[in-house]
């Protein structure tokens, strides 16, 4: 349901050709669809202007393929993340056109090109080899938005040459996330190169006081770079989704 | 300095007009300037698009003078963030032309207008009366930085009609700062409602288990809106920063 | 041994029907059974309204079901929480007239109606797909205790139209749990729209700063509105013997 | 605005009366009073079954004059909490009748008798002397929102003879509110004692592994009697206001 | 090396009889012995009256063996704490009189009896079925350190009767260690009730907010009742042995 | 009232010369003695073997005043713990017998002998300058308690010839207390060369990574030593209270 | 590239030899190699002395032999740390002369002597047998980067005498790394012992309130002997490393 | 007491010329001194190289004048950290010769020069001016124990060209001392520049999510540049220690 339909309900309220108990009917089912597990939220295109995302990870097969379908029958794109090969294959299995990403652990399902289409590049750097799991995971959300992309991969800050080289592909960017793990110093010093917005992705990476992403996520808010903001630990589809937001301005 | 001059000093190297040493010379002292107790980036401007903020916590009254001072004689605007109203009165005894904002505890000194002007309007939302000082620290960087600003004030979650009531003012904003303290769940709700980047600012108002705004940060580190980012607890510096870069895209 | 029996026993006392020693044994040893690895409660019934509940979750299938027996025996229902499968056919083999609940991880052994009926009714509502097995858990354990049950799933604070849609749901109820893992915002929200108790329930759905359901708890535990009590991270069994005790008044 | 009011809008709208722009203004403009630094929740009354309270905490004193007038001038009764004395009799002086709570910190104005009033007793236990002043608020809120209240005092678990000698007064309580520190084990004790809810507070009462309330709040979410739900901290305020839904039905 | 023998070390060294370089290299290696992974201390049962214990997690076999043996020559009893049944079961190939404790996975190997004894009866109370296995490892420790146990189960808190109703074996014993998870409030309670010293074990028994036992940590560690100390998270071992020492007063 | 008493009581009961509504009464109210804001627990002595003391950080003058007045009345000698010197002047001015023990922060109002006298020697022995206070807190309560007492200060572990030195009074001593902050690794170190129960007591004292005592609490906790027990963070009371209880086995 | 060749291009620009966009491309791209997954730092000999160290963790085959093999065709030795036997064994395949440290977990290939030998001894001390692999990380590390090591192992604090009898090894060293796990007071002791820099490694050895490694970690940070550093928990590799950089001075 | 002191009383006592007890005496007395307060520990600066220092915090006036006295009586030079200039300025009245840095907190009584010299410079960078006050006590402590210092400043990573151009200063240092709060990303970066020892120091300096330095700490640890130690949060003290033992080697 988009703008206009909903303009044109109200008018018919008014008019008196559409009874107040049959709008709130409509007003009430329309934009989310109950499928017994969940309320595929059909509105959040129209609301967020991006389709729901679903989470695979603590999600059954089945759940997930009937989310899959309410949402491919309303013509959505459908990106599903944390989902691991085997659970992808087994979806694949219902929806044949659906692609597995291995790095990203995310599964698309494209019947179209995506609604919007962003403006520049986003460009996706991350700090180790470790890393690029979320960075993967970050480039498919970005691509799935309808975004370009570019990826620079392995430049901690303990070998800040290897980044400086590589001034002109950050300065080019419309966004730059910065996938980051263990002391997380890379979004700082990527920051203090830049005029544009940073979007900081902590990992797990790392072992001992690294607690999981902690002191990665510790050193992004802490960042004395303005212009950072941070994203939850290993969360590369919402430092995607953002970065897409603002990518269409 | 900007790209120009750059160009141009290195060019003369090239020719031989300046030797290596000189040009060595001109390029480490130039960004910055050695005021005894800080080094003035006065690069960032160039590089980052906006000028150097001074955090006025921890710093002495001659140390933020002699900051404000190299960067006044350099012809910039300067923000002092986080200074009380008794060292903002003794700071302005020096410059007379600067403004203190009781409520956002930050002090201006404005030679001319923002060299850069946002395009759209940043729109910060809070939730408690109790978030105002954060919500007025991001609302004063916001117009600093060359941008039109609006302000949402006490629509916390539990009456959500407050917030729904806005929906007008959410959609037409350009970035939207949310600033709240306690649970934090307001950039959720806000962030399913628009399209258009949120930038969550936990504060640190509560008590017990908030832990001084741990809650409200976890809260939106977690937000299930795609499109939330996060700053430190009540940054709202940081928050108009990252809003202001967006805002000129 | 219910409150008429203890009143006869001491008056007998008095009356010197009955020697002190004896009157301290039979109150010593009737309320709990020594069953060799746990003193069964069958005082509990009396005294707390509601039969003791076995915890599953480290116990051996022998200690489950001498437990299941001693209960049995005295004419109590029985529920076990926190089987899994495979534990509960196991269990199932001695006691086939118990039922498992798979979502919920619950078996029941019901020998009669719950002894207390609840007045009204306990509705669940929770916020994502992976939330549901906490959701069942409150479920099994409310009908078990004798109340009527509703249920409202998939209506995250994301897309609040979902759950706004609900409301005449929300305002019949007269108990409500809300079972949310992420940034736990649901119950500040539904405690906002209603006058009724709203018992909260984190769960460990979420990943990364989620750190297993502690940003849910803290985000509940700060709800900023008044009326809303929190129970363990996903302790749905918690939560529903707490409705239960609620909607008896 | 009550219930008939919106029935009686809604139907003028569907007959041409009021158009629908004119409803709408209703709608959004009333249930809230924007008063320049907050927006009063008239709806609240409504929609809870209790007006807002005023978390006096971080606010200044002009700040809850606005708010405690503004509720005044619609009749509502007002309570505002943590108030210290200071700030309380310089309130006073706007309003005269308003009545300090000095254990309780919580100033209190009331134009009439509670809406609505509890059936039964709202009983508050607390374990030490320290613990005094949060027991207190739940009093001061239990009873202004129309409840009758009882307290017991000084009865930690350490003299478990003291809490067993007031059985009788136990039982017969329509809810109970306790309130503890240091380990925070009174519930537990209190909740397999009876048959009623019970609230648990945990107090920043305590030292050094206390962690201002940590460990009481982690004992209490811990507890092994069924039945108990916890609030934040030191919220006396909000067990009262929970007990007091409860208390209604 | 006892006592006597070290004194009439130094006479000779006086006397000439023997050299200073002898008698150093004599002190340096006796009170050890250099196993090549290990250096046992046979000196330990000399100067803390109890032999050295093994701790058997994340040891190899052969590491323990080599340990056991060492000991085992030198006459000494020895106990291994915390190894499975397999790896238990491959140590007993080697020591055939080694007997294994499934319940408190520990193995002793005992050569006579217990060097010292203790003097009254050493209590174990646990709350919990689930905390059995920590209270098996304080009674083995106990019982192989030449001490008396009795052990009472299954008395938590919630159901505060079947504690009172075992009062006089409470009453009875010389030292009581309390083993509880969850809430760990038992030991308080225990402590409340007698005059002997009280040794607080919390067990990693719980879930959500339990945190792997920090929550019945804590609570122990802020036992409102006098007298009772605490050991480390699961530590049934320290515990007994700390027991122990005071049972020999 | 003590045993004898008691079994006095009881008899009567059986005789019918006391009715049964009489007797109760007579052990309702006699164990502890309601003043207004506290119940004394006149029955400890007789349970515990040591009166009750009073805890007296955030309790009122007042408050403080009466619980000693009924202690007083009742024959008890009185120790109150954590007051100021202003506080403990001013509770002198009604008790002028009681005296002021300036480094421990402690009030005593002794009327006779200690009721029970201790066996041996507790030994406190404390690591650096700063933490005398809690050291000296646990030595006024010991001798309070009957007991005779030594301290061994300043023998941190990173000069440990200090401590060697001292072996001799170690050994002498029944029961050792050690009171350590910063890394907390004395403990450790004595329990290694007694054959003494020890119990270790973290303190605040530290900075930056010592959290306030949580780095010592952890280290004393995780103790390599067996027979080490430990109390909460700067509990020099609480050390006293348990080595007073083995003191007189 | 070494220093020379460095001074030799820039002054080839200076003499026009060189155009200015040549040499930057000779600077941007010599001195790492971008392999695909990686950004192989050939210009870390240089600059810190030693080479590249490839952590092994989270990497798959296929990328440490990309690694590996960009590194052995520049001359360079490898160090691969957390490698598992059976990851080992499949790059053995590729790299014949791979040496694998079971112990250690690392997996070495030296084409030569490594570049820069230590100056004295590097003396790793661990605590307990289950700090062996720890130790041994730092030990083969320390050996691969060219200095001479020794071992002394099983000298905890809970047992002295072992510690004092090897006093001649410790002061004999140039540089000392302590490894020890649970409560991490042995680099306190060692500290207070020599006048050589320490270096604490934590491991994550213990249970319970241990934390993994957090109750060692910060033992060692408070550590009250001047002169100890810290590194990550479990780091023998960069503990190794430090000590090498000082083993040269 | 030195090292020929000690091989001449040990052959008299060989020789019988010194009877055992006597010597005994000597050796327990002479290494400290028992002033009452404190065991000034003479027998450090053979140990360790360097003089007992003392930490002001916590200590009383007479206390710290107590030791100073024990210490300037032996001949050793007297440093005292973390004095503010009241307690400093009394201190002075008793030690005219003492000099107090304000910057450092710090009072030093300098009675020759340093014992032992330091071979290079020790080079302190510290972040931001704020950090200012741990690089002064790292500095005075530095030359207290006999170094030649630099110190550079202002130089935090989001302006990374102010550290580039200062590279020749960091090269040119022995041991380096990096100063940082907030994130605490500089020593990864300057550990990535050098091939020298780089000692990091977190500052507490920070908000919100800095958590007192905790941020700072945990990125240190987590550093990617191999050759980073950590002391404590705040410690100039231990790293200028560390430092000064490095810098003789």
């Amino acid at each position: 349901m988009n703008t206009e339909q909903l303009k044109h309900l109200l008018e018919s309220v008014r008019l008196g050709d559409v009874p107040v108990e049959q709008a709130v009917e409509s007003l009430r089912h329309l934009p989310f669809q109950d499928i017994g597990c969940a309320r595929v939220d059909h509105h959040r295109e129209l609301r967020q202007g991006m389709p729901e995302v679903i989470f695979g990870e603590g999600k059954k097969d089945e759940q997930i393929i009937d989310i899959m379908t309410a949402m491919a029958q309303n013509g959505s794109n459908v990106l599903v993340t944390r989902v691991d090969r085997e659970k992808a294959q087994r979806i694949q299995r219902t929806f044949f056109g659906a692609l597995y990403h291995e790095d990203a652990r995310c599964l698309t399902l494209e019947q179209g090109p995506a609604a919007t289409k962003g403006k520049g590049v986003i460009l996706v750097v991350s700090a180790g080899t470790a890393d690029l799991p979320v960075a993967a995971e970050a480039l498919v959300t970005a691509r799935f938005l309808g975004n370009e992309t570019e990826h620079i991969y392995d430049v901690g800050v303990a070998g800040i040459h290897r980044l400086l080289a590589l001034r002109t592909e950050l300065v080019a960017a419309s966004v730059i996330i910065v996938v980051a793990g263990m002391e997380g110093a890379l979004p700082s010093v990527v920051g203090g190169l830049v005029d544009r917005p940073v979007i900081a992705v902590p990992t797990s990476i790392g072992y001992g006081a690294a607690f999981g992403g902690i002191a990665a996520l510790l050193g992004m808010l802490n960042s004395c770079a303005a212009g950072v903001t941070v994203v939850n630990i290993d969360n590369g589809f919402g430092a995607a989704s953002a970065a897409s937001l603002i990518n269409r301005m």
